[in-house]
């Protein structure tokens, strides 16, 4: 039998770095996996990739405010830690760092980070706060937990952009792991927001990978034209029915940078309305 | 005699937080100093104050372009690093980190910080990008020089609560320290920019300071209004000639929250133009 044991959760900023600073001191690789919590199996992947390549294992559980805009679901964001910390201790995380949002933005708080062009277009022109909200909470978790590695998950494209541009810009001395985007068998990408979707919603949000799958067959098969991939996957969305996009974009991988052909690397971004919640996924096709 | 070594010359981000990380390693407590270069008494006393405090003192001498606006003086400001690695020999700095403007903002460069209101009045007016320069090559300095403590001169009020806020907000494991202003025996404060005075300039410039003083003294005397004050010292200004006021503040001194009347501990902040030069200071009244 395995034995299993829990993470030690951690509340101030102050306790988690003499954490990280005791470790590295006696030459011990700290990773580190920022989440919101709400662990799904793409969470724990980045757990698994952090434990198979560093020593200890930090994870951070904060619901970040300032990553959310008014209107939307920070309330309403599920949070569970206790599970979260259950799901952990099978993952082999040591540490839990879970501040408080007083701890995290206490009053007088007013500093913010723009990382340029890479945070402007598609999440960024949707949720124009957004990307300034991540990246200065994850400059800040970065300095509280200051690892050698920080595991971020392919799913979340445009932000792995956006923390990468932050990381080199502002000399950070942690890399940047990115992961392989977790999906459900039908092809669904993992997220904690499809705890929102009922049944039915459940289904038809299969459609945003299939559809990113179709166009990667196209590909395959030697079509080169995005507007042509866009019209095949716009009518394959419209044909499942109750998804309501919001962008399809053909980029050069590593970028936002928008491709009208298919020559070298190229990601497929979607985003789309599926009932009230907003999916986002994206895959490499050519 | 007393033995004078030469610091040892730094140009990379990556060989000087090696030093940096080997001192910390063995208990040492580093101390860094940010700099412009061209650096007078004023520079040099927190030097000193650095190798009090410290084990290992670091000076940064970086002609940082992104807090100069097009039109400002970043092509003449001065760069002699000869001579100010031989000052810093004579006050046992240990390193010099000086690294090429393509070292700090290499192609793709694009983040930038943005502290809040203490940026925004004063000096912020009048230099719309300056302090969002000024925080975020501090924090890259840090970055790259993760001191234990960091050493700023009073004669810049506005930045040191900038740096400030920027440290506290994005939990940079670094103590601010800040130090007196060192002036020159007439009361001109030290600034590297005073060395673009002719001689009837350099004079006058001494109103800066004299006037300043004229309103401590009608403070220590009972005067609390602040339109009084500010007369007192237009009155000065204008009697002695060739100063352009830009602005007088009276503020509540760790703030840029201006007051009406002298209530507790209370700055007052002067920028003004002698010739082309243009020159700020700040003394505490009250």
């Amino acid at each position: 039998m395995k034995t299993v044991t829990s993470p030690t959760i951690v509340r101030t900023g102050e306790d988690i770095r003499q954490v990280v600073h005791d470790a590295q001191r006696v030459g011990r690789r700290v990773g580190v996996v920022p989440t919101m919590g709400a662990l799904h199996q793409g969470h724990l992947s980045l757990v698994d990739a952090a434990r198979e390549h560093c020593d200890l294992v930090v994870v951070t559980v904060f619901v970040n405010p300032t990553q959310f805009a008014p209107h939307e679901d920070y309330q309403r964001y599920p949070r569970e830690l206790d599970s979260d910390a259950a799901k952990l201790a099978q993952h082999g995380c040591d540490y839990v760092f879970a501040p408080s949002v007083e701890e995290m933005y206490p009053d007088g708080f007013e500093t913010s980070i723009d990382v340029g062009s890479v945070a402007l277009p598609y999440e960024g022109e949707r949720r124009p706060t957004h990307f300034a909200g991540v990246a200065t909470v994850v400059l800040k978790l970065l300095s509280l937990v200051p690892a050698d590695a920080a595991f971020f998950g392919q799913k979340d494209y445009q932000q792995t952009l956006v923390v990468g541009q932050m990381i080199r810009d502002l000399n950070v001395p942690t890399d940047l792991v990115v992961c392989p985007t977790v999906r459900e068998s039908d092809g669904l990408a993992m997220s904690s927001r499809n705890a929102y979707l009922d049944e039915d919603q459940r289904q038809r949000a299969t459609a945003l990978s299939a559809s990113m799958q179709l166009a990667g067959r196209m590909v395959d098969r030697g079509e080169r034209d995005v507007a042509t991939l866009r019209r095949a996957m716009e009518s394959h969305l419209a044909e499942v029915g109750g998804v309501d996009v919001d962008y399809i974009a053909f980029v050069r991988a590593g970028t936002v940078e928008a491709v009208e052909t298919i020559a070298g690397e190229t990601m497929v971004l979607i985003a789309a309305r599926v009932g009230q919640t907003r999916l986002i996924d994206n895959m490499q096709i050519g």
